[in-house]
């Protein structure tokens, strides 16, 4: 194999290493504006998409799988840098249960809020609080499938670069358009683009389904616990509820996300049509 | 506390311990038909549900919630037995991250198929094989949200009393009305019945958006790597799909599960307000 070219690593003291461990972490990550994928999927759909990698590395005793080993030798051509880790190594860093021997190094990609431009019929979300990386990952995941334009981070300890959250995008990630920014931000910036803010609460008087949105539009989603911020529920423009049956009080923050986010694309799209 | 007179085990070898680990298995759940919850809120939903609940476990030392006492005395006062592990072995045990100090063993409770009698206008869930425990305990979760009027399993596999799925029940496995059965069985139960088979899989023909569903009306979905299994695609009245836009070719199953039983639920609702 052509990564065998590769430096080898097996100190975990070794400064590439402990460059991999920091990106595991919130603080690692805010700091060099890095993070990491791993697998062969979210690398293929990285490349893909044109995803900024910075550097590669494999555990070249796991990776059996031609398609990845085809995907190494081809960033190996691009010139991107790249480590083969021990096996012990590679165990110590993966989250997978069966790791595929291979991960990246990739730069996050963060627009400003003026690179939003909403179009006549525009879907956006925006995320005020997730407390679980699994379910940030999910909806955003679920967030590209209903062809959300693009979603906002309303809250800076919200992650989407956490590798649990990057693992449940499904490599989503790389074609999401990101932005972080504070509460009044984005208030203005929905004012200034006219898009309705659709703020979804289990107080919210209105069940989703009877509304007629208008487009563009954004569905704001706040934290599993508490749910949103007084200041974002004061800014909606609707605050919409799913009415639970049986003895329930809520459902999962992902499946909420949803359930709202593709009613509201299905009327997009009958919009769209019309 | 009054819990400190049930009996202290420290003893990893103790078989009242060792019946713990045991329903943490698979086959430990089966041989017995038992298993087991964990915290507080799943206490007192399975309480306030009548659950069969055969003993408790607690560590005195982290049970410092009152309400979480008040549960365990109630409990003792009526005679259900108990034991306290000491710490180290609650902490073996838990899956929690911050465990509460207090569980239950539980008596599972299955129907039988001739126990689900189909109303009008009833909506049902129907799980061929979801690999994801957690994605399990949403879907359960969901389901109960959207008002299904109970759920039927169709892979011996597929075990709805496995403690992660249990946990993200959220507590809604209590209420749920729970049939394990075969798929020619199933099929029999919604010929019998009159109920409409509605399957989703993303090779479907319909937005499941487009169709006008009757009721009595089973969602079946299927799991989330192989999808239905041709013998459920035969047998469904309706194969639909949600449409997927960018780059997703699909979305997590307990998404897909909430978004087309919640627009089911939804078309029930009008049907019979009219």
């Amino acid at each position: 194999m052509n990564e065998n070219k590769y430096p080898l690593i097996s100190n975990p003291r070794d400064p590439r290493f402990l460059t991999l461990r920091s990106l595991q972490t919130h603080q690692g990550r805010s700091h060099t504006g890095l993070y990491i994928i791993e697998g062969i999927r979210h690398l293929a759909r990285a490349i893909e998409h044109n995803a900024p990698i910075e550097s590669l590395f494999v555990d070249p005793s796991v990776l059996s799988n031609p398609f990845g080993q085809k995907l190494v030798r081809r960033l190996r051509k691009r010139a991107i840098p790249g480590i083969r880790l021990s096996h012990q190594l590679y165990r110590d860093l993966t989250l997978a249960s069966e790791p595929q021997g291979v991960g990246a190094i990739l730069r996050q990609k963060w627009l400003s809020v003026d690179d939003f431009r909403t179009e006549r019929n525009s879907l956006w979300l925006a995320v005020e609080s997730i407390e679980s990386p699994g379910n940030l990952g999910t909806i955003i995941r679920t967030a590209e499938a209903a062809g959300v334009t693009g979603v906002f981070i309303l809250n800076p300890d919200c992650d989407p670069y956490d590798p649990a959250t990057v693992r449940a995008t499904m490599g989503s990630l790389f074609s999401q358009k990101l932005v972080k920014c504070s509460p009044p931000e984005f208030r203005d910036w929905a004012r200034h683009s006219g898009a309705a803010i659709v703020s979804s609460s289990p107080e919210g008087l209105m069940n989703y389904k009877g509304l007629r949105y208008r487009f563009p539009a954004v569905l704001v989603i706040g934290s599993e616990k508490r749910g949103l911020s007084e200041q974002l529920l004061e800014a909606a423009d609707f605050v919409v509820r799913i009415p639970m049956r049986g003895g329930c009080d809520s459902i999962n923050a992902a499946v909420a996300c949803g359930v709202i986010l593709f009613d509201m694309a299905s009327q997009r799209l009958d919009h769209s049509s019309s």
